[in-house]
């Protein structure tokens, strides 16, 4: 931690020049403003981004038939209408089960630039990560066969599967999970900050640039950097460390911590921290000044970095709601009341 | 019974001049081709259709945050992704409670062409239904004031129903659920059987203008008529007549009866009766016959009437994903698990 607020500090001091530049030196990285080149940047190798896969992703993404009950889809705890996540402390999934380990849902928005997935950081890339809440118990609970089955039950996604991936392909439970995927890489919000940072400098306001500059100074960047502002990194799992936040068993990763949360849109995904404990932006500011940073940002610091967090809210991608293929005979059906 | 019987065989009998002069002397009705006929026809002249109330009724329609959960919305029951209801036997709501009548999701689609809403009929027109089920205990089970507090807590709110209702408007539970209403009001679903209704003899295939004729001919249409091929009347409650589809309580109307529900999108509605225990299209079309008009269906003309409930399968609206307002400080949030 000590050589990492060594870095902050080299890095203010060069923002004399321009913030943009200090910005960048901190660590702190656009989304691009050429689409050819997002799309590049967002883009898996081992699966490049096409219309028809976007297309059939979106429409898996938004299914609640992948879920053991039939009712519940990714879309429902990373509702892309409210932020990409669910707005809720801690997770309801299957059975109104709430998540065992007390933890917040993720936003889905810029997830794709985070180097590691899931609160632990377990997850390499989204095409893994989306294999996890489908099986998982207390989220959508569904086996895989359960998965492959409901999809190859209807003609008109196997027509789909087969335009996006030819003719001969294979629906297997991981072609479903990458599809997802693929939809997933396409939810980046660009903002104004990006604008600025691409180097339209009246993108931000007086108060946004100031307020970006004491989120620099202060050393926030330390953890939250790059693209996402966030999920390149752990950071001490605050679950263990403050009692009065304990919820849940979550032990993080091997050393005990916590992948650092995207920033981007950040006023949209109250409450906060991996467990959901804390209610409003300034007390999540302040309290990361204190745990992370072992210092005491006062009231206009906090305020400051607010005004700079929310010039973060990002413009969404326009979602056609899909309309889904009817359930045939073969479709599996469950009691879900007594299942 | 009879009596209806007897005018559909005067019907049959008128069938020699034209089929679609026979389907309208049965009674069958088509979705204008003129989009301001339709506008009218499905408007409120209590509360006229706006394009500022349906943008407003779609992100109410689609908001989460109106439940006492904060996870469940209207199209988590009457997903508009696949047919307008949830694919399940029974709904099932907050904290996971199926409906304790064992009644299933009708679908939202063309709901507006009902002369009564609810299995039971006890509702006149959306405007009054919108309000059942946000506040009912097993669905989304949200006093008044939890939604009338969620909708003022969140500006952007107060500022459309503004511009929707006027400067003055005050946002009532009552004004909510009109608004949402509104929106449900465009839900209109037309399909080739209005193009061949309106005139167009070859919008219907020689097998489905054959599936329409047996349709009219078995007396289908003694129940299944109107605009919406049912919604107008009550029918046998088939819970009380037939012990082997007896699920939960439900007794229907005062005389026991049970609304008819909508041909339209049929096929995308499965299971099937209002307390969802058919899961076919040709058991259901077999049940009904026995059930309600006392013949036995053959094979042959089950499948015929089936070719033609096919072609009741609508354009649906193209709906973009709503954006929801960001909760603020105001805006009630709940102990999801343990209330």
């Amino acid at each position: 931690m000590k050589a990492l607020m060594l870095s902050v500090i080299v890095a203010t001091s060069l923002m004399g020049a321009s913030l943009i530049d200090g910005a960048k030196t901190a660590g702190l990285k656009p989304i691009p403003a050429n689409k050819k080149a997002v799309e590049k940047l967002t883009s898996n190798p081992a699966n490049p981004t096409t219309a028809a896969k976007v297309e059939l992703g979106k429409m898996l993404y938004f299914e609640p038939r992948l879920s053991k009950s039939g009712l519940i889809s990714c879309n429902t705890c990373h509702n892309l209408a409210i932020g990409g996540s669910d707005g809720m402390s801690a997770a309801i999934g299957h059975k109104w089960t709430s998540n065992p380990h007390g933890l917040s849902s993720p936003t889905v928005y810029n997830a794709v630039f985070y180097s590691q997935q899931f609160w632990d950081g377990r997850s390499p890339h989204l095409e893994d990560q989306a294999q996890g809440p489908i099986q998982a118990g207390p989220e959508m609970a569904a086996p895989k066969d359960h998965v492959t089955n409901v999809v190859n039950s209807m003609p008109a996604y196997v027509t789909m599967f087969q335009k996006a991936y030819g003719k001969d392909v294979k629906i297997t439970f991981e072609k479903i999970a990458d599809t997802i995927a693929v939809f997933e890489r396409t939810l980046v919000t660009p903002s104004r900050y990006d604008d600025f940072l691409n180097g339209n400098k009246k993108a931000l306001s007086a108060a946004e640039q100031k307020g970006l500059k004491t989120f620099i100074d202060k050393g926030c960047t330390t953890c939250h950097n790059d693209i996402a502002l966030g999920g390149t990194m752990q950071a001490f799992n605050i679950t263990g460390q403050y009692k009065h936040m304990h919820v849940g068993d979550f032990k993080g990763d091997a050393n005990g911590l916590v992948r650092v949360p995207t920033l981007r849109n950040v006023t949209e995904t109250a409450p906060y921290f991996h467990n959901g404990q804390i209610a409003t932006l300034s007390e999540a500011i302040k309290e990361m000044g204190r745990i992370q940073l072992g210092i005491d940002l006062s009231d206009t610091e906090t305020a400051e970095i607010a005004t700079f967090l929310k010039a973060l809210e990002g413009k969404k991608p326009n979602i056609v709601y899909p309309m889904l293929p009817a359930s045939t005979a073969a479709t599996p059906t469950v009691d879900v009341v007594n299942n």
